[in-house]
């Protein structure tokens, strides 16, 4: 089966995550008002992961503003933010993130470039053999490992893969396609937000449920899904092709113009622009060297993220400006210019 | 006067125009039911004028496209096209039109770049000798030259200048500048109809009454009216840059951008982009060469001027590809990239 995604997947899966929930015996969750010692937790998580390479520790009561830099980054939550001994422990690479005191004790996630569950599973699961050696993790013979939340229970597992959709969001047939695996158990939701999916064309594909399934059973689950949808956007994609080819071509090449020469540029419009370049990569209507870098791009335009680069609060029409100049100066280094026109 | 005017009507006058009407003591009115042996007034206006360089006849009942096309250009109205024995004699520089047969039997014109109606006058003045010569135009002591409509009675004259008057425009003093000359006797009156003034900038300034004057007294009121919209356009450019310049910046980069990028593009936005061009050359913003050749391309994409390149009427989309691919060449042409950012 991976065979077979592996061939209609290219430009289409985006990024695959891999996270796992567990809890600790002898503590009460920690969503729980009044939960104790949570902060005792912190430490043997990054003790241990310490010893199997570059980690860095984050504690949530310290620098707020790279704290919002990491929510950016999606390595942590809003959430963890707000709780009270939040702390994360994030690989150099940024493709571990472990956060200690969200929603359960432990959540680990692994993320990877591309379509690459099954190797971001494998990840996460060494290093949870790792902390389970070290720490008590809460598990029932019938329920499997406990959870916060209900949802979570059994494997703690959340399978989910980032994929690029323009072409079934633009023809509309996206909302069939989120009907139809729903009943599947697996869930499809526009990643920026409600209403804004047009924009972004990102939508995060993932398993409902983690009880009474083995994590291959899910990732395999997932992917089938994945391997679907991708086949539907390949499809549509062709189609918008033979029947619009001009009208494209001119939305993806206005986009290029403008972002390569406005002075500044609010954050939506940069979103619907950028994913207008997205989308002409993808159709192979311009060349982009590294489309990876623009998701790098999207991160680094973000409010805090722009703050811990300036190395202070800027004002929004500073933020636009920086925004705009990002933008060019990115597209300069990864558009083939003979690719246009 | 001149002197003074010439220091600051630098990119705001782009054309002065003169007219005179003339008609021709034993046939009655053009535009007279009936009227006839018209035809016989064209023959001997084209051979005085083919005397004295080359000229070009046009009659209106050959090429429509043609017609239509020299219409764009503002060397012939869209009366004459309609008129029965209709015809213009053009010079090849396009800078005298004479036509015959539209609403007077003979409507002679000059226009040159910038501000310079005293030479424009001085060209007809010799062409109108030369014809005076040949026939026997309708003239009483009292009234002047007698005209078809009773405002051009007189010296027939009607001087004009074209000027681009972004500032006065965006900040809205436009309306009270056109009631004040308005009071004098001059008019001003946005090029690109009503309601679309915003859209280019353009206005002309001309003389409402050619009776009880000399022809140089006409010329001094729309001079020093000119002059004086050119010293309030200069001062609100001067406020624009002052308060607004990053703003007009990235309105002027993003004209340029979708100029020189897009694949396609509407009449009407690109009269709105080439206008922010205008405004960016007008401003310094951007460094353009050669500022006539815009004027020249605003002429070339026209439908008419479209159709005679093409060989053959072409659809709305093609025009649209046709437009967005001469706007994209010229701007490579004559934008100075070293002054975008």
């Amino acid at each position: 089966m991976t065979e077979n995604i592996n061939s209609v997947i290219d430009n289409i899966a985006v990024t695959s995550r891999v996270r796992l929930a567990r809890n600790i015996n002898g503590y009460v969750f920690p969503v729980k008002k009044g939960a104790k010692r949570l902060e005792e937790i912190i430490k043997p998580v990054n003790n241990e992961l310490s010893k199997i390479g570059k980690f860095k520790l984050y504690l949530m009561s310290g620098n707020q503003t790279e704290a919002l830099a990491l929510k950016e980054k999606h390595l942590i939550s809003a959430d963890l933010i707000k709780s009270a001994a939040g702390a994360a422990v994030i690989s150099e690479d940024e493709s571990v993130s472990v956060m200690i005191n969200e929603e359960d004790h432990i959540r680990q996630q692994c993320v990877l470039k591309g379509y690459n569950l099954e190797k971001a599973y494998k990840t996460l699961n060494k290093i949870d053999d790792l902390l389970s050696k070290k720490m008590s993790f809460a598990f029932d013979d019938k329920l499997g490992y406990l959870t916060s939340c209900p949802t979570n229970l059994g494997t703690g597992m959340r399978a989910s893969v980032m994929l690029f959709l323009p072409a079934v969001t633009l023809n509309k047939s996206i909302n069939a396609i989120i009907n139809a695996v729903n009943k599947i158990g697996i869930t499809v939701r526009g990643v920026y937000g409600e209403g804004s999916n047009a924009e972004g064309y990102m939508y995060q594909v993932s398993n409902q449920v983690s009880l009474g399934l083995t994590e291959y059973d899910i990732i395999k689950n997932v992917e089938t899904t994945v391997f679907q949808i991708c086949e539907a956007e390949q499809s549509a994609r062709k189609k918008m092709l033979e029947s619009n080819a001009l009208e494209i071509k001119d939305i993806v090449f206005r986009a290029y113009g403008i972002l390569t020469n406005c002075v500044k540029i609010s954050s939506a419009e940069f979103m619907k622009l950028i994913s207008n370049i997205k989308l002409g990569a993808a159709l192979s209507i311009i060349k982009v060297s590294n489309v990876y870098k623009i998701s790098e791009l999207i991160v680094k335009v973000q409010p805090a993220n722009i703050t811990l680069a300036a190395g202070r609060a800027l004002s929004a029409e500073e933020r636009d400006i920086y925004r705009a100049d990002c933008a060019a100066k990115l597209l300069d280094e990864i558009v083939d210019k003979n690719s246009l026109k």
